[in-house]
């Protein structure tokens, strides 16, 4: 019986990893098809979003299974309840993969309009926040985990900093520019929201290896925003 | 043992009422903040923030705790993992309503600003989600469950159009009135968040009685903002 539990923890290890890389991808190529005005690379996250849904529901059901079927305790109980959580999180930034895609295809027509924030740098600390809580959670890297959770509030301020920057823009801009202005402040809202998930996986993994529920930890968890 | 398992399901739909009640509660605040230009009653929003997260944790330490303890199977098992996940909305429905209340402490000083959306309308809707989601979670009512997945897209599409409304607005906004429209505006997207989130609910609710799980059924589900 324990074998066969290890068996099936294994093989949902395998799904969850195929899944993050997945998740990962699209959220690279969001990036890119905002970056080149790619209105291609764009339908591609968004048709693709489909696959990334399957993959969530199918490890669902696999955790689901082998609660039912096995009835593990402590650390596999740990691990199956921190696959569930951060299932949803890998889910979640698959979609707003797809937001940016969506918003990358509007602004793809507008050559003329430059990127008024710095979106470079918050997609990269966004893309670096989830590469690290990928590695945290194929490695079972605790250190690494901890790190990304003290990241979140940095990027929580270079929204705030986009916030003020968009009214700035917004105020000198021409009438047509003023659409794809929004569009690309919404695409720096959705950055900090990847992060947002980035960090809540980060917390699963800290969870599954030390038992210890780490969210609502700092003054920054009960305040940021979303 | 099995009367023990029943007796703790007992205590822990308890806890999952009593934080639905609070966040509810802070939901409703929050929207009067905005409506009545209210700072200290966005304030007292703000600030009862780590009320929620705590009954948050004790939630799910609960769930973890009769998972160990009484290895559930069949509905026992299904109803702990609803509620592990539809505890994680009603926190972060908690987390929106501090965002709209964050929001309604920057206008309720611009009481020359009217709001340029149909706010109350979308607060209603939003609002009648959240409460039939609840109700469908105390009574286990599936028909409401599904009725409230359905409703979804209604708010979708009045953040769609509170969005062009906005472009227009702003066009035409006075310099002081810029920063105050955008948090409106984000106020709008908070709301349709809220929306989301009720859904989440209802489709666990759903998962709880029939063990199907609802999410990614229809094509809005796949492409709809998060």
């Amino acid at each position: 019986m324990r074998i066969r539990l290890q068996r099936d923890i294994d093989r949902l290890k395998k799904q969850v990893v195929s899944l993050a890389t997945l998740v990962e991808e699209r959220f690279r190529l969001a990036i890119r098809a905002v970056e080149c005005r790619d209105a291609d690379l764009a339908r591609k996250v968004i048709i693709g979003d489909a696959e990334i849904d399957q993959k969530e529901v199918d490890i669902e059901e696999e955790c689901l299974k082998i609660l039912a079927l096995h009835q593990p305790v402590a650390d596999h109980l740990r691990y199956i309840i921190s696959v569930l959580k951060l299932n949803n999180d890998l889910e979640r930034i698959g979609d707003l993969a797809v937001n940016i895609a969506q918003k990358a295809e509007v602004v793809a027509s507008k050559l003329e309009l430059p990127i008024p924030f710095d979106y470079v740098t918050m997609s990269q600390r966004a893309g670096e926040m989830l590469e690290e809580s990928l590695n945290s959670l194929v490695n079972l890297d605790l250190h690494l985990a901890y790190r990304v959770c003290a990241q979140d509030d940095e990027v929580d301020f270079m929204k705030s900093a986009m916030q003020l920057q968009f009214a700035e823009e917004i105020r000198k801009a021409k009438e047509e520019h003023i659409e794809p202005l929004i569009h690309l402040f919404l695409i720096s809202r959705h950055l900090e929201r990847i992060a947002d998930h980035a960090t809540n996986i980060a917390e699963d993994v800290i969870y599954m290896i030390t038992g210890e529920i780490h969210r609502h930890k700092g003054f920054e968890y009960h305040h940021s925003e979303e």
